[in-house]
This record gives structure tokens, C-alpha cells and sequence, in this order.
């Protein structure tokens, strides 16, 4: 069978904004998208466990006819990247890495905080990478873990969630930072909640760019298709499919808000686990 | 091999809060704890996941030489209890079955708020067994899915949690009601907050009760094992063996406030999942 088709996980619903971007970018490309629905959240578990629930994923999307495989958790990028490129024989791109070209692109030098899981701020994957490309870089890693039960609960534009970040925010109250790097698809929902409490705290006449890196990634896959001559030349429209390891029901409903448009299909995949392990 | 121990398993840490008064009331009895802490949490997740896996806890329990097996966690027991049951040759005790005894001793009647997890209060259990246990019970049921990110995040006596607390409770403004029941064996630890927020709404010289089923959950325990003959009559103190699915050393550390005192040895099983499959 033809590979033909983009596979996208993620541990939930945060990697259908990246999802987003892409069927923005590459409309014409066939876009499978699994969400571990399950286990999640990641962001709270050890590093062996995300490593094992990633080659999981992987393992699961590679029988899927993909030509590419994107990662679009950063917990699982930060943990796992260089391991799942090991195990499997297909391109593959991590939202991390278009979060590092974005960031290099628009902060040659500058105080830049890092926001979020516990997982991916603890990794230091960014903290080591971003301080390996640029040294000049001001760096202030800050994990924020009530960010996805709080975006989950749909509490976008809630007292609850302008209190968090103010919380977890407050540390860059002296430092009148220039940019924050969202590491976590979760976050850019609260984007403009983010930008009204960073921009609070900075000088008259400077404003906080805040990234996020999907659109970087979007980018960076169609840099990739158009090199190795992958691109879908077809003149229709690509096709959208779903897949979650609990609840389609409540994904189908939830997810459009991370996408941006409604949700047809979603398949039940069981036991990714045990799939693989038998694979 | 004798089987002298009581397995008692949960989503995570929550149900150290169980452990904790079987602890005190049956201090001979050896207690095994397994904390599902890969999968957690299950509050959020859809009751044919949540029948799965507490399956598989079951399972592995079962396999521990176990002479009864407690289910401590809220959302388990209101989604699987009775199917574990089925499942299983050794008697069960959910921590549903405390509350409702201790809902129904507190309440011949009044006014009852039911808090939980979504699943919890999606399965309608608590609100269909007090209303056939009692009819005469006015019953507010009222999902709280914060609570259990907040307590995680150790912010007790905090800002956001109080916050919280005024979100969720607030269709009791008006209700002046005479209980609240705990069904999340993470709540409570809010216990104050709670209490103080509820208090607020009460007549002066009323006040309201607030009930954690984990004494009489334990009260029940120590019943049928006498009934059974089953006590253990070491005149040493019993044993605590602790076992995760995930991160041993994050358990420690954090079940500790749960469980009241320090947590020794912490031993990860992996793949509870695939052993209970290949079973």
C-alpha cells in the first residue's frame, strides 16, 4: 500500500493545534492523528514511562502506511525523540524542534522563559538545547502543571486560570523578559491570557512575544516532504482521520477546540500496549 | 502460601488515605498497596477504561496472596465494583460501601452534597444508591475535576484551591445544606477548606458535616474479617509493602502527606496491563 499519510500522537487533545497548523500549511496531505487518551496526562509521569508510552505510539502509527511521523507532545519530544528515531524506520519530526528553529529565529539574544509540563521542564531538554545554540540566551524554565487540567476543564477565560498564571508567572515579575517559549500544546489556548499577564510587566513601548512552535513545525514538515519528494501532489483536499485510546465520544466533542473545526470520526484503538509488545 | 495480607489498590496516591485508617484500626494486619500511577488519573477517563483497568489492579492483587481486597479509589469502585467482584475468590470491600453505611448512619435525612471526580458523578452510583437507601435525602451531586490537580500540586492551604472550592460549591449557596460526602479519597486533605466554605452558607448555630468514608470503610474491614475468622492474631505489628506502576521515588515522596507518615521501600511493577492479558 502507498504510504501516503502524515501520523500525528500526542498523549490527548494538546496535538491537534499542531494537527491545526498543518492542515493549514499541507492541505492536501492525509493527516492521522492518535491521541492516548488513556494514559494521559503525560507531563506528570517518570521518563521511562513516557519513553515506553511513545515507542507505543510510534510502534502503532508505523503500521499505519505513514511517510512521516510527527510528535507533536513535547513530553514526549523531550524524553523520547532520539529513541523512537531509533526504533523505526520512517522520517520523523518533533514539535520541539520547530520550537528551537523559531526560537533561534526570533531571539538571537534575550531573556526568554520556557514554559511548561513538570516532565519537560525537568527533561532540561530545551534549557540545554536553546543554551547550545545561542549561549547568549537568558533562559527561565518554569513547569506549570496546572495549565492542562485547567485548559481541559475549558476554564480558557476563567478567574481560576488568570489566578495559575499569575502563580506560576510571578518569578518574571523582576525580569521583564522579551519572550515565552510555550512548550506545550495545552498552552497556546491561553495565549492571550498569557500575553495580558507577561505584557503587564514589561517597559512602555516593548511588548513579550510569546511562540508557539506549531506553525514553526507546519514549516518544518513541508520543508521535509518537499526535499524527499513526499509532498501529495493530488489535486483534492487531504483527508482528516481520528484515533484515541479512550472515549471517542468525548474527543470528537473536546478535540474541536484544539483544532478548530468539528470532528467527524474517531476510531477506539485498544490496548496500544499490548499491541506493540506482541509486535 | 498463607494468605495474611489485605491488598488495597487505587488510582494513584488517594487511597493511602484508606491505607491510613485500616492502619490504625487494624494495626496487626499486613497491608499490600499498589498505586496505579502510570494510568492515573481515572477521573477523567471513560468507564470502559476505568473497568480495564481496575481489572487488571485486581488481578495482579489477587496474585499477592491476599485474603480481601479493598478498592479504595471512589471512581473504581462506582464503575467496577461489582465486576471485580465477579472476577475475583476473595471477598471485596469497596470504600462506596463505607460511605453509604456512613451516609445513611449521619443521614436518615436532610440535605446531601455528593462531590467526586466526573466519572464518579457521571455513573450516577452514589446519587441511585442513597436515593434507594433513603428517599427522603435531597441529593446535590457536584463534579469537582480541579481538586484532584490542586491537591497533587500540594496547594492545600492555597489561593487557588479556596477559588476553586467557591466554583464548585457554589450551586449550594442557596441550598443550605446539612452534609457534604467525599467520594474522592483525594479530597479529603481539603478537608478544612472545604468545611470553612460550607460553613459559610449555614444558619448560625447549624453547621454541616462533612463525611470521609475511609473510618468506615475501615470499621467495615475489620467486621468481616472477624465474621470470617480471618483477623490476623500476630501480637506483632503488621507489614506495609508499597507497589506503583510508575516512578517508586515520586510515590514516596508525595504519598507521605496521604498516608500520614514516611513511606520506606516503594516497589514499580511494570506492564500490569500485559500480565493480567497474558493471565
Amino acid at each position: 500500500m502507498l504510504k501516503n499519510k502524515i501520523g500525528i500522537f500526542d498523549s490527548g487533545f494538546g496535538g491537534l493545534t499542531v494537527m491545526r497548523a498543518l492542515r493549514q500549511r499541507l492541505p492536501k496531505e492525509n493527516l492521522l492523528y492518535f491521541g492516548d487518551t488513556a494514559r494521559l496526562p503525560y507531563g506528570n509521569k517518570s521518563p521511562e514511562t513516557i519513553l515506553r508510552y511513545s515507542l507505543e505510539n510510534a510502534q502503532f502509527l508505523s503500521q499505519q502506511e505513514i511517510k512521516l511521523l510527527v510528535i507533536a507532545c513535547h513530553t514526549s519530544c523531550c524524553t523520547a525523540l532520539s529513541q523512537v528515531r531509533q526504533s523505526l524506520n520512517v522520517p520523523i519530526v518533533g514539535i520541539t524542534e520547530g520550537a528551537l528553529d523559531e526560537t533561534s529565529r526570533r531571539f538571537p539574544h534575550g531573556k526568554v522563559a520556557i514554559l511548561g509540563t513538570r516532565a519537560t521542564i525537568a527533561s532540561r531538554f530545551y534549557q540545554e538545547e536553546l543554551a547550545r545554540q545561542n549561549p547568549s540566551l537568558q533562559l527561565f524554565p518554569i513547569a506549570c502543571p496546572l495549565f492542562v487540567p485547567l485548559v481541559e476543564e475549558g476554564f480558557i477565560d476563567h478567574p481560576l486560570t488568570a489566578l495559575a498564571i499569575n502563580h506560576y508567572l510571578h518569578p518574571l515579575v523582576q525580569e521583564q523578559i522579551d519572550g515565552a517559549l510555550l512548550c506545550c500544546t495545552h498552552y497556546p489556548l491561553l495565549l492571550p491570557a498569557l500575553q495580558q499577564e507577561l505584557g503587564k510587566r514589561v517597559e512602555l513601548g516593548k511588548s513579550v512575544q510569546i511562540i508557539d512552535p506549531a506553525i514553526a513545525c507546519a514549516e518544518k514538515i513541508a520543508a521535509l516532504l518537499a526535499e524527499s519528494d513526499l509532498l501529495n501532489t493530488s489535486s483534492t483536499a487531504g483527508m482528516s482521520s481520528f484515533f484515541v485510546s479512550d472515549d471517542p465520544e468525548k474527543f470528537r466533542h473536546f478535540g474541536a477546540r484544539f483544532l478548530g473545526e468539528e470532528i467527524q470520526d474517531v476510531e477506539l484503538v485498544r490496548g496500544v500496549e499490548i499491541m506493540s509488545e506482541t509486535n
